[in-house]
């Protein structure tokens, strides 16, 4: 299967690349499946021009149909392998297709560490959240807990003393900033170090948690372990990620590799959908104009 | 009236802004009228998640009332006059409203040079448009003219002759880069040098041109004669845009004068609403972020 364009991830920045590219009427394959994008779960309301709360997927859902009528083709596999080969990018995916492409653009986002408790998945959207930011404004008055141990952490519990009645920061141990140290020192947020959680319970939606064997009542649970990239196939076409797996772009969203592009999540912070979209519109922008001057390059040469 | 951050600007980039600084519970006021926005009168497809074509106007609205419902104040006047007076801003407003705040967010857009003839301001957003990378997917199959001098003409041209029947490049005289100049011949482009056009004619939408007393048939005009920049208020506070008269920030959307932030269409290409809601969410994080800062700063100092 040959295309100009290959975007790996169909999450809302390679979704809005693929609608820019499309509309400029190169040949476009969007890979990745829709409930895979960490968007899917979310609550979102904080999106210009979409009041909400809306569940992501049906976002997604809406961004298929608008790329697809602007002619992009979704593969809903994910990539398995990436590799260069002369001027062309190759891919194959989980089901075995083989595409062949004249540019790349990155856009699989990262994926949240995950607790890895029971519950945790059961609750995920009910409850249990990996964005603070997110969703900090559906906990009015609530009680939550915050787990981690960095400064993502911390920041998301001083976010969510803003909103929630109380804030238990969970850690084995904290290690962040003086500044963020400072902050914490609000009367809602209670610091619990050391304590192991096994397990997040509720009915239809998180009820609490189990801290070595006794109960903690709250209503939201926010898992901040950090992001894992998807740093393998980057690798692979000489693409090297930062110490936290985000991949460096200008401002026209071009990575250090000719012919690669990325956008989104995995471009690092704010993990925000707004973000997303503004950089998936000039990734997709700038892709076509790529492959435009390439094309023309080699009509030239033949 | 005193707040923490003022945002000038009432668009897609301004409201982004509103909404993710009011969520981060600092005070927000934001100047300016919706219908102003170049947003308003577009109609909107290319947008991740709005399926549409949607009147911008509706999602002004939705979006006026998300940064509502977060906390965020909506004076509708403009600004006529800011400046810097110690570590604070103050802005003035046609209604004689005086703003004081601790960081300002430069959100105002860029309005398009008017072609100022009879008929333009009558079918904007019916045939008229400033934006051929919004509205070429409208115009499939028909004849349109696009009017300008530069290479922005020319790249609408190319654009749109992807998507209309015809397009006239209409000129007083053509001046682009060689690489356009080729991409300018396809059979269905007919550039007219030396005309002048006297109005933009229809019943309920447009019908076509006044070309030097002839008539010419089209039902699409793409007005591309450059951007004007709002510079008046930023020269005041020490803040020089680039010679087309955007304002260059750094990656958290800061400008070279500390304490303004800039987002959207006034940062420059591509004019787009999925890059101005991705600007706004950064300025808006950015700015409270600082307003933050220097409140603890100023606590400590006391």
């Amino acid at each position: 299967m040959n295309t100009d364009i290959l975007i790996i991830g169909s999450g809302p920045a390679g979704i809005q690349a693929a609608i820019y590219a499309a509309r400029r009427k190169v040949d476009v394959i969007i890979l990745g499946k829709l409930e895979n994008s960490s968007l899917a779960k979310a609550h979102v309301e904080n999106y210009f021009g979409i009041s909400g709360p809306i569940v992501g997927i049906d976002l997604l859902r809406v961004g298929k149909e608008q790329a697809e009528k602007f002619g992009a083709k979704f593969i809903e596999e994910d990539a398995l392998h990436l590799e260069r080969k002369d001027d062309k990018f190759i891919v194959k995916t989980e089901g075995g297709k083989e595409v062949e492409s004249k540019a790349v653009i990155f856009a699989m986002g990262v994926s949240r560490k995950k607790l890895g408790v029971k519950g945790e998945q059961q609750f995920q959207g009910r409850g249990v959240s990996y964005c603070a930011e997110c969703d900090c404004g559906f906990f009015k008055g609530k009680k939550v807990a915050v787990i981690g141990d960095g400064s993502a952490a911390a920041s998301s519990a001083i976010l969510l003393a803003k909103y929630a009645s109380k804030v238990y920061l969970i850690s084995k141990k904290l290690s962040t900033s003086e500044h963020l140290q400072d902050e914490l020192k609000v009367g809602n947020i209670e610091i619990i170090e050391g304590k192991r959680i096994s397990e997040i319970y509720g009915n239809s939606a998180v009820g609490g948690i189990k801290l070595d064997g006794s109960s903690l009542e709250v209503e939201g649970v926010f898992i901040e372990l950090g992001s894992k990239g998807v740093i393998e196939l980057a690798v692979n076409v000489g693409l090297l990620p930062d110490p936290r797996g985000y991949i460096h772009v200008n401002e026209e969203q071009k990575t250090s590799v000719l012919g690669i592009f990325a956008c989104g999540d995995i471009c690092g912070p704010p993990l925000q959908l707004a973000k997303a979209v503004g950089e998936g519109c000039i990734a997709g922008i700038e892709a076509a104009e790529y492959v435009k001057r390439i094309s023309k390059l080699e009509k030239q040469t033949v």
